[in-house]
């Protein structure tokens, strides 16, 4: 199993008791999940908090930082010959929790003694940690009160990376960069999409790496969480690659490319293209601390709004559209979002803590209300920019028959748009003291680039 | 999505009806599953019994029959505009619910409404669901109480494969098939064991089908459910492949096979693989209805008992070492499983109500315990045979310390044996009117037949 060094995990584990100071904290790991019947499991993924303060990647755990009592316990059961038999020889635990620097390992029994009714857990997602705390505190399960102090300064500590976890998401992206070129490598008219989702889920394993989210592949690229693979790919469309992967310590990379079946874009396309290309481009050479990210979307959506006049798709005045929220029928998401262990980092720990502040509501517009991540950036965070353009018929005519956006909107000229798909474009942006970084090498993303890789120049 | 005919589910409820008589029955679908937290889901897999009687494979979904009221309604939402722009156009659900011959579709609250306290149901295994159950019925997580009538007669009908079902199986042995041999071709000396499980899902992916279970493919063999793929294979070693795929309409296949990662097996290993064959063999030649497949695992065991007398490690009686469960050292599982639209089918409903009956208890012996089918064929059924032979260095020290079978087993002999790992070779088979039928197109299985593949003869 690989970990970072133990002084890591002490380190991670001594910055949450300072910042709560007193108390009893609670974190549970993940069991494995039951798809069809209860053997029957999942790829087993630990909790990501669990990882964060005590990386051991195995089902069956929970850990109690006790800090008045400085006592730090992890509880799971050793392994038995019956356990050698079926999954092999392993670790034993004790060995495991020396490792992140945990003296004391005791049967998972153990857990109801030790824990005071005032403990002080995360809030749960899975629905066995549910009714595990449930008997635990003991209280019904619509009474449970995860600790918003402790959320609050997890969420402080894992929003801003380390060296080790940069190094870590870097190598997500370097994998995750070879499954995108594998794609674009893979498609090709009269293909089916499965067929391009292969070749990508190929080299991810090859890599040793796993899935940090479903792979979003499609050539109707304006469905934002497409993950039907069963049509055949035509010349003259686009297919939208949204897909990564994280690596054995379960750090993610999250990428987005678009690129034309054919391998040459049409002139239509490429307009279109121009524009998200435009829109990540001049977003990301904003980036620095102190900016707040809510910004960096509206100002994507007055770029956008700007290649969309060029084109005669909407008209008038850019500042009234973008308070209108114009952009949202074209994007009707946010431009990006937290990245870490998760690929939505830290979503389990509520979105509006970790993307918003006081002070800093969420919006009800389409498009904006999507956004994740609004408040000011800081150095140490990772956030993917995002920008894409859609044409979705079904909100367009919807929209169109209700008379929204009617005084901006080109209606009659969106009709050619809608076998036209959807274009995003994604990176994973490191923020620096000084400003930015994009992660990883770079992934063929302008115009040139993608042809010139489906043409198997590189 | 693919559905049966109308008339296969209706055939398939009023049968269930008939067998129960009267009362009421609810179904649950299964939900999305999350991973890392709740909007980042494993891949969506339907509840199998939700799958048999009405075939609808989407989340959020549940079904009553009562059958005194003649009355069968599925409960989900419709879609709204937010799903098209999420994850698309998708079919209305009571169009959906139409092809599978149902014309009532609620929302998901009326099921409350619908209920009566007597209604039957089946063992849960999401947690999810059984929260729900707690909360429809209403009654405490610890007294859910699932019908055994309903339970026993979902069982007597999933048992009887119909041809349709036949079909889909054979679909998804010979996709499995597909995966066997492109593992067998990118095994070689030097690469790791993710390369080959690479290959096997790439194959797989390409024919639009998902795994029905996780992979286990490894070069411990010895280890029975080896999902670590991290080894460098090694020339000498043997690589054990576990691995199958269901179709898109979730009906599975089970395979095995074990092939020298050199591509030419050593004498050693060309012994114990013969061992193995043999039993495969002499087995699914016995199988016709009337038999006990109890009965084919214990002569499954006096084969392999026969062939290690003659290597020379075990000596004395066969009959004797076979009542005395020596063959369970060496096989520590059992000879095979019922299979169909779970890999291990309905082990949600009970291993024992699917695979014993009374009068026929479980075995307490190491080996014979595992045995999940046991009772008397029946035309219709679908099993593994799944021989093995293993040579796990922590249970035979084990035994040997503690002087188990000392007088049958030649424990000095074994350690030369304590890297061979294991060999299984698994075939699925159709028990007919008249005797049985090996699913799918012939996959590579004799040494030569395996020795041919690895050469890139075939």
């Amino acid at each position: 199993m690989k970990l970072f060094s133990t002084e890591t995990y002490i380190n991670r584990r001594n910055a949450l008791k300072n910042a709560l100071g007193s108390g009893q904290i609670l974190i549970l790991g993940n069991n494995e999940s039951p798809m069809n019947y209860t053997d029957n499991t999942y790829r087993f993924r630990q909790d990501s908090n669990f990882l964060y303060f005590f990386g051991i990647s195995l089902p069956g755990l929970a850990a109690l930082i006790d800090i008045d009592k400085n006592e730090e316990i992890i509880f799971g059961h050793e392994y038995t010959i019956d356990d050698i038999i079926w999954i092999g020889r392993q670790e034993p635990l004790h060995v495991l929790a020396n490792k992140v620097g945990v003296a004391t390992v005791l049967e998972p029994e153990k857990l109801a003694t030790k824990i005071s009714p005032a403990v002080m857990y995360l809030p749960p997602y899975r629905h066995d940690n549910k009714i595990l705390l449930s008997n635990l505190l003991p209280i019904s399960l619509d009474q449970l009160a995860p600790s918003e102090s402790l959320t609050k300064a997890v969420i402080n500590l894992r929003m801003h990376k380390a060296p080790e976890e940069i190094a870590e998401m870097e190598k997500a992206v370097n994998i995750t960069r070879e499954m995108h070129l594998a794609a674009m490598r893979a498609t090709k008219g009269g293909k089916y999409e499965y067929e391009a989702v292969a070749k990508i889920l190929e080299t991810m394993h090859r890599h040793h790496a796993e899935l940090s989210y479903p792979v979003i592949f499609s050539v109707n690229g304006q469905t934002l969480h497409n993950h039907y693979h069963g049509n055949r790919m035509e010349a003259g469309q686009l297919a939208l690659n949204d897909s990564g992967c994280e690596t054995d310590m379960c750090y993610a990379g999250d990428i987005t490319r678009t690129f034309p079946v054919s391998g040459k874009f049409s002139e239509t396309q490429k307009e279109i293209y121009t524009a998200v290309l435009d829109m990540l481009e001049s977003s990301t050479a904003l980036l620095k601390p102190g900016l707040m990210y809510r910004d960096v979307h509206i100002n994507a959506n007055r770029i956008l709004l700007g290649h969309l006049k060029n084109i005669g798709l909407v008209h008038g005045d850019t500042e009234e559209m973008l308070a209108a929220g114009v952009g949202g029928l074209f994007m009707p998401h946010g431009l990006g979002h937290n990245i870490g262990l998760d690929v939505h980092d830290m979503e389990d720990l509520g979105e509006n803590l970790v993307g918003y502040r006081e002070g800093l509501a969420r919006s009800t517009q389409l498009g904006l209300r999507s956004l994740r991540m609004a408040r000011e950036l800081e150095t140490g965070n990772v956030i993917t920019v995002e920008p894409g353009c859609y044409f979705i018929p079904e909100l367009i005519e919807k929209y169109k028959a209700e008379g929204i956006f009617k005084e901006y909107v080109n209606y009659a000229q969106l009709e050619a748009y809608y076998d036209f798909g959807g274009v995003r474009i994604e990176d994973n942006v490191l923020i620096t003291d000084t400003g930015h970084r994009v992660l990883g090498e770079r992934i063929a993303k302008t115009i040139a680039e993608v042809e010139a890789v489906m043409a198997g120049g590189f």
